[in-house]
């Protein structure tokens, strides 16, 4: 194999890149300034060095603690938890939410093996006493794990007086009741919020 | 910045990854084998010092000649001239194909401000007359520049003895002629070709 199909073989690997978009990527690190490769080549080979787990959240950060855990102005007694730390990202692009996060690492899934024990739910629990935590939103994707990770937690938060809420299903905005599936709709339907004027 | 974005920054510029399918990246990054990102980091780093131009039709190539030029069992009298290395590529993909290459390096195109001794025309020719070329198949895009610049290389090769083509342009196999637009059915039309059984 040649060295650019050795690269072309890597990039390939990279999530929702293909042969014909690795392949594209490839020339174009060809004729790149070699300034941007050498850039780009030390990035990828010292990131996991330089980025570790925030020791309360599970978040990535450069630090012990990442930004947003050590934000005094954020709300300290609300918790998202989310499955994985690019879901910290999507929440935080709304500019709409002010509390903490907590990174389970997955969903609870028997067919993969992934037992509630795998996930940090116990920290999650220490850490609500500790911090005197009044809400825990549960932001697991609406699947039927995400759904059952967010029963198996409103279980295990069942004798604490923390309530536990969780993101709403429904039509995305701009939507189309037309496009929507079934499952959406009716869980939507079973969602439906007051209106006031 | 954090490292993590600056990553996100550097990836974001490759062709055909946005903003989103960059994080998804760095993310993907951050969770792979070490054996991975240090593998791909020496392969982006290492990339354009392994590799230069074939000294006989400009491909890229990890040695002086290219292994289509140096092959011979492929028809060196028979040139396809494309505007870049990726083009060989995409041809060499139709395993139809015998002959050899030339890399133009672009198109004649004076808006951009490229003429046709910025393109490797000379070296063409030279090659042409020294192997003794019978044929040169001219597989710029089908573009208005690709079109000047084919008519430039036929009127160059005018009082040769080479034979100059052109690939051939209409609907694409399988398209459908209710979505073909007017100047590729215009030109299929003028480019039919007869029918025999």
């Amino acid at each position: 194999m040649t060295v650019l199909e050795k690269l072309v073989q890597s990039l390939s690997r990279l999530p929702g890149l293909g042969r014909k978009s690795a392949t594209r990527i490839a020339y174009f690190l060809l004729t790149a300034e070699d300034d941007f490769n050498a850039r780009l080549s030390t990035q990828i080979g010292s990131l996991k060095s330089s980025i570790k787990r925030c020791r309360v959240c599970g978040n990535f950060t450069e630090s012990e603690v990442c930004s947003i855990c050590s934000n005094p102005a954020r709300d300290h007694t609300l918790v998202c938890v989310v499955e994985q730390p690019q879901d910290i990202l999507t929440i935080e692009a709304t500019h709409e939410y002010t509390g903490v996060f907590h990174v389970l690492g997955g969903v609870v899934s028997p067919i993969d093996g992934v037992r509630p024990e795998d996930l940090t739910i116990a920290d999650l629990l220490k850490r609500a006493e500790k911090d005197g935590v009044q809400e825990v939103i549960i932001a697991t994707n609406p699947t039927v794990e995400g759904d059952t990770t967010a029963l198996y937690l409103a279980k295990a938060f069942k004798d604490t007086p923390v309530q536990v809420t969780r993101l709403a299903t429904g039509i995305p905005a701009g939507g189309d009741l037309e496009y929507a599936d079934r499952t959406t709709l009716a869980r939507s339907l079973r969602g439906r919020t007051p209106l006031s004027y």
